[in-house]
C-alpha cells in the first residue's frame, strides 16, 4: 500500500464544503489505487485570523511542510477586507505559496464540452478551448523589495514595489513550462512586456535562450496586452502560456472566463521539492456558504491535479477526471452551471454522484 | 474665423494611410463650422528612426508642444523589434507622451450596433458595451525607477522596475475619471491590486477620498485579475474604469476587443495644459500598409475625439461621429470589419464616403 499525508485546508466560505467532498472523493479512488490517505485539517485565511489572530499560524506551515501535498479550498470574506494587510487572509495564502517555494503555478483553463454554453463567448470561438497556464508563483512584484510607502522629495505621499526577477527564477518556470508544453501540443507562448519594461526583457532573452534545448517545442512571445486581446478574439490559438506573477494573475483569470464556468477549474502550484498546494481558482463566495450551492467539481479536479502533480499517481488522477466527466455527462449539476435539461443538485449531493462515478 | 495648430505624426506602416483621411476629414469638418487648420507634419517612430537616428526626434517634439493638438497614426514595425530599448519606435512613443506630460489615456471601448456581430462574444453580451477606460499613462512602473539589469547577491542577473505612484499622481488622473463618469452614466470602477500591492494600496486610498466630493458618481473597486474576468462575463456592468498605467494598458486592449472591431477605436491623451495626443488604438499592422486596405475610422475618431477633447469644439467632435455613423449606416466596409450584405471598400474610398457624410 501507498502512504500519502495530505494537509486540508478548508479556509473560508464555501472551502469547508467542497474541501469535505474532494476528501471522499480522493479517499474512494485513492482505495482502488491501493492508496492510503492520512489527513491533517488545518487553518488558513480568515478561519485562522478568527481563532489564532494570524492567517497563516506556525502550525499550518509545518504541518504543511511534513506532508506529501496541500490541498486547499477558498480563502477571504468581506469581514476581513478592511483589515491591515499582514492580517488579511490573501496574506496568509502569499505566506504559504513562499514557505512552500511553490514557484510554479498550473492553471488550465478548459472548455468542457458538456458546458460551451456556459461562455460568454460564441460556441465557434469557446468550443475546443483547452490552454495550460504557467503562472510564476513567488516571485516578481508581488514579493520584490523594496516595497511600502514613503514621501517623495515634495513631501508627497508615495505607495511603491519592485518587479523584479533573477535569471535562475525565469529559468526554472520556464523549464517546468517547456515541459509542460512539451507533454500538450508542443506550442508555448511567452507573454511579457519587453518592449517597456527591463524585467520582461530580461524575462523574454532566458526564455529564448532555454528554447533550444526544447526543440520540439514551437516557442512564441506576445505583449501582454496584446494577449489579452488574443484571449478574447481568438483563445484557441493558444496551447501553453508562460508568464509572470502578475500577468499571470489577469491572463489566468481572463483564460478562464473564456471558459465560462470557473466553477470547474482546479490549480497546482509546485515546487522543486517539497509538497505541492493544489486549489479550486475560484473564490470563498460568501454569499453562498453553508448553503449546500457551492459547486466542488473544480476542487475535485484540484485534488486529481494534487494526485498527477503532487504524488505522481496518474491513474488515480484519470479516474477522478473521469469520473467528473461521467457526472457530467448523467446530467447533474450545481446552480452555477444548470442549464434546462440538465438536473439540479446541491454541492453534497453532487459530491455523492461524482463518488458513483469514481 | 477659429485657427488651430495640428502636428501630424504619421508614423509606421497603415499610420500615413489613416492620417491622410483623417486631414481630409478633420478640415472638411472644421470648415463648416468656422475653424481653419494649419497642419505640421513631423516624424515619429521607425519612420523618425530610418532618417535621423532616434525615435522622437527633437524638432518633433517642439513642433508638438507649439501646436493645439498632436494627431499620431500608428508607430512600430518588424524590422525595428530587435533594436536596443533607446532606439524602439515605442520608446518615441513613451517619450512624447511623457514630454507632453499627458497623463490621462481616454479610452472608449464602444460597441457599434452595425457591428456588433464583429464581437466574439454572444450578441446578448457585447450589445450595448460602451465603456470608457481611463488609464494613468505617464506614471507608474513605465517611468519608475529604479529600473535596469544588475546582479544579485548570488551574482546572478536580474531585471527590475519600479511600480511607484506619488498621491499627487493618482489625486489627478482620478480626478479626470470622476469629470469623465459624471458626464457619462456616473458609475466608476477603479481598478488595482490593493490586496498585494503598497501602489494600490495607496491608489485606492486617495481615490476614496477623492470620491466624497463628487457623490453623485458611484465608485466601486475592483482587482485588476476580477476585472479581466467580469470584461469577459458581463461587460455592461461597467460605465467608466479608472486605472494605473501597466493595468489599463492590458484591461483597456481587453475591453476594445470584446467590442470586436478594434479597427474603430480611437484614444484621447491630455494633460494639465499644452496640446494632447490623440491615436487610434490598433497598431501599424505593417502585413497590409501600402495595400489601401486600412481601415480610417479608428483614426478619424481619434480626429473627432482632438476635436472634443482637444479643442474644445463639440460641434465638429459631433459632426465627424456622426459621418461615421452615417457612413457605417450607408454599409461601407473595409475587410477587418466586413460582413455579407455590407459594401467592401478600401481605405482610400472609405473615406470619400466619409467625407460625404460629413
Ligand atoms: C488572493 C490573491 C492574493 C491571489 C493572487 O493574486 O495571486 C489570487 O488572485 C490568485 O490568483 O490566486
Ligand atoms: C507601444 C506601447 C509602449 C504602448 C503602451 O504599452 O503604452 C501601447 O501598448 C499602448 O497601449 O499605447
Amino acid at each position: 500500500k501507498r502512504r500519502y499525508t495530505i494537509t486540508l485546508l478548508p479556509g473560508d466560505g464555501i472551502g469547508p464544503e467542497v474541501i469535505s467532498i474532494a476528501k471522499n472523493v480522493l479517499e474512494l479512488a485513492g482505495s482502488f489505487e491501493g492508496i492510503e490517505f492520512k489527513f491533517h485539517e488545518m487553518l488558513l485565511g480568515g478561519a485562522a485570523l478568527d481563532v489564532t489572530g494570524v492567517p497563516l499560524p506556525d502550525e499550518t506551515i509545518s504541518t504543511a511542510k511534513q506532508s506529501d501535498a496541500v490541498l486547499l479550498g477558498a480563502i477571504g470574506g468581506y469581514q476581513w477586507d478592511h483589515n491591515d494587510k499582514h492580517l488579511k487572509p490573501e496574506t496568509g495564502l502569499l505566506q504559504l505559496r513562499e514557505a512552500l517555494k511553490v514557484f510554479a503555478n498550473l492553471r488550465p483553463a478548459t472548455v468542457f464540452p458538456q458546458l460551451v454554453d456556459a461562455s460568454t463567448l460564441k460556441r465557434e470561438v469557446a468550443e475546443g478551448v483547452d490552454i495550460m497556464v504557467v503562472r510564476e508563483l513567488t516571485g516578481g512584484i508581488y514579493f520584490g523589495t523594496p516595497r511600502g510607502f514613503g514621501t517623495n522629495e515634495n513631501g508627497e505621499e508615495v505607495g511603491f514595489n519592485t518587479e523584479v526577477y533573477a535569471s535562475y527564477e525565469i529559468d526554472r518556470i520556464a523549464r517546468v513550462a517547456f515541459e509542460t508544453a512539451r507533454k500538450r501540443n508542443g506550442k508555448l507562448c511567452s507573454v511579457d512586456k519587453a518592449n517597456v519594461l527591463e524585467a520582461s526583457m530580461l524575462w523574454r532573452k532566458i526564455v529564448t535562450a532555454i528554447a533550444s534545448e526544447y526543440p520540439d517545442v514551437e516557442l512564441s512571445h506576445m505583449y501582454v496586452d496584446n494577449a489579452a486581446m488574443q484571449l478574447v478574439r481568438y483563445p484557441k490559438q493558444f496551447d501553453t502560456i508562460l508568464t509572470n506573477n502578475i500577468f499571470g494573475d489577469i491572463i489566468s483569470d481572463e483564460a478562464s472566463m473564456i471558459t465560462g464556468s470557473i466553477g470547474m477549474l482546479p490549480s497546482a502550484s509546485i515546487g522543486k521539492s517539497g509538497p505541492g498546494l493544489f486549489e479550486p481558482i475560484h473564490g470563498s463566495a460568501p454569499d453562498i456558504a453553508g448553503q449546500d450551492k457551492a459547486n466542488p467539481f473544480a476542487t475535485v479536479l484540484s485534488a486529481a491535479m494534487l494526485l498527477r502533480y503532487g504524488l505522481g499517481e496518474e491513474n488515480s488522477a484519470k479516474r477522478i477526471e473521469t469520473a467528473v466527466l461521467d457526472t457530467l455527462n448523467r446530467g447533474f449539476r450545481t446552480g452555477d452551471i444548470h442549464s434546462s435539461g440538465t438536473k439540479l443538485v446541491g454541492c453534497k449531493q453532487l459530491g455523492d454522484e461524482i463518488l458513483k462515478s469514481v
